[in-house]
């Protein structure tokens, strides 16, 4: 295996190289080299004619595709996982995933990019990549898609999650909340710090715009046990808030259950609005933002296959819907 | 790729008359033509003479292991995958997964069976699989492991379902409850006949153990939908159970909910005990029976792991618990 990162820098340049010889763009080259791409005939002919000058082999295809995941027995990276599944095996791919949760597994993954020569393409599903491991996936020199995140120059499918932010707490608002709490991702270690920072302008610019007061920020995490945390720093406060607005439905679910717990009625006493309609939020009746997770991994899987077959992968922006359930209320009077 | 299935066929005579020539088992051929591997300097000659007086070459290994799950988004097929996952990374292999829960795609999978040549060995988790699947996937020749089902002839790594369900009816009948109706997978379509006969047939050892009355079986399936077709079947009845057994979490959880919505007070009215703890098991006050199943995923892959390296790969049996919490009571007096 040790020779595989030397073949790959040539077949990288041997790409580029091709291109500017034939003076068409790189996705030009990969599309004229393979049969049945819509291309001129005249373009096919001088990208083959450069090529063969410059003894340019298209590399082989594994008909598989990776997907890069944090937390993949969460519902969010299960139902995108299912959704890129059934467009691969639709499209006669497989499916390799890869965890890069835990730190010593991230670390030997980019280390070591086993995904090298084994996947055409590579999907990355909500996880902050940093710039040492966006240049390690550039190496690999395969499309990169990706799904609730952001990667500079890189496709991606996902919704506008300021705008699904700004919704739950103009919900809470509308109901006659004069303060909303936030139970925030941890910036540097949940879902992409993108996410979370947008998600926390939308709150902040609901709260702004209708001239009430931003609440306590809790960051907490993603998860059930995030909601317990921020629900016993809550109760730790001199006054509690009446209306909280949580980035997920776990956490949101986990704070709900620990709030009653110490005997606080949600929402007579504390609204709460999560994120995302996890398929727990209906059996809680949580109030939540909808968000479509197995369509955007049907669209991420399309756009890298769309990229295989040499077009221009797109991005996507999916609408995101207030579900008005009963864990939300006006304030009990005072 | 049409040249593959005989190749595949050639190969696999191969180690059998390499086995016999030898006098050994084609486990031990296997394991005599690698390197590093534990066989006497004795055996591995002989085995080396057979193979070469008969042209026969080990396969290259892809360091990919397949896993069959049907219901990729529900929380024990997560869990499980995250397990084999876990085990796979640190072992220097891929995973790639396979829905096989829609029958067409199914149809496709065990037709074409695209594992070939990608996989050096399957893990098929909580998945019925019929006799011409199995057959499909012996000709693989790739070692099986199976997680929370059964297959004849391939390591189990599972939990005693009976003893489970056993434990949470006697709970029910322990709080005094003289009859107990059982929320069922859908035999035919659900995870693993195996598992819903066997869960089925505590339900019924508890109760006649104790001379209790054996309730309504409900044959919904394993989902939240599930549960609450239940409750909508059971307020139908003309006189509702005390109890109730649900042989998953998901269907307790949507049981509960549509049960409450109803008007009827769980546990004052109608205790119900549910399988899996499901991480919403704990945020929704669930008495459930546990079991490991990330554990489960990752011993299954340890064992495919094992057999990769010549060894017999081994099943093992895993232990349940109950889990008493707020969905279960005395029966009210009437």
């Amino acid at each position: 295996m040790t020779d595989v990162p030397v073949r790959e820098v040539v077949r990288r340049a041997g790409v580029r190289r091709v291109a500017e010889l034939a003076g068409v763009s790189p996705a030009t080259v990969s599309r004229a080299l393979r049969e049945g791409t819509p291309v001129s005939a005249e373009t096919r002919a001088r990208v083959r004619r450069a090529a063969a000058s410059l003894g340019y082999v298209v590399p082989a295809r594994t008909a598989t595709v990776a997907v890069l995941a944090r937390f993949p027995t969460r519902w969010f990276f299960a139902e995108a996982v299912a959704g890129v599944e059934s467009v691969l095996a639709a499209g006669g791919h497989a499916l390799q995933l890869y965890n890069v949760g835990d730190p010593d597994g991230r670390a030997h993954f980019f280390d070591t990019l086993p995904v090298r020569g084994r996947a055409d393409g590579l999907i990355v599903v909500a996880t902050a990549i940093d710039e040492a491991e966006r240049a390690a996936l550039d190496g690999l020199d395969v499309p990169v898609v990706v799904v609730g995140g952001t990667m500079p120059g890189r496709p991606r499918i996902g919704i506008d999650d300021r705008a699904g932010a700004r919704t739950a707490v103009r919900h809470l608002v509308g109901l006659g909340h004069t303060e909303v709490a936030l139970v925030s991702f941890d910036e540097d270690e949940a879902c992409g710090r993108e996410t979370t920072r947008a998600r926390r302008a939308g709150w902040a610019e609901a709260l702004d715009e209708s001239g009430r007061a931003r609440g306590p920020v809790l960051e907490v995490g993603a998860d059930v046990e995030a909601g317990d945390a921020a629900a016993g720093a809550l109760l730790s406060l001199p006054r509690l808030p009446t209306a909280v607005f949580a980035m997920s439905d776990e956490a949101a679910l986990g704070l709900v259950r620990t709030l009653r717990r110490a005997g606080v009625d949600v929402p007579g006493s504390v609204s709460v609005v999560g994120f995302d309609d996890h398929e727990m939020a209906a059996v809680a009746d949580l109030t939540t933002i909808a968000q479509p997770v197995h369509r955007q991994g049907e669209l991420a899987g399309r756009a890298v296959l769309a990229a295989l077959d040499g077009a221009r992968p797109e991005g996507a922006q999916l609408p995101t819907r207030l579900v008005v359930r009963g864990t939300t209320a006006p304030p009990a009077r005072r």
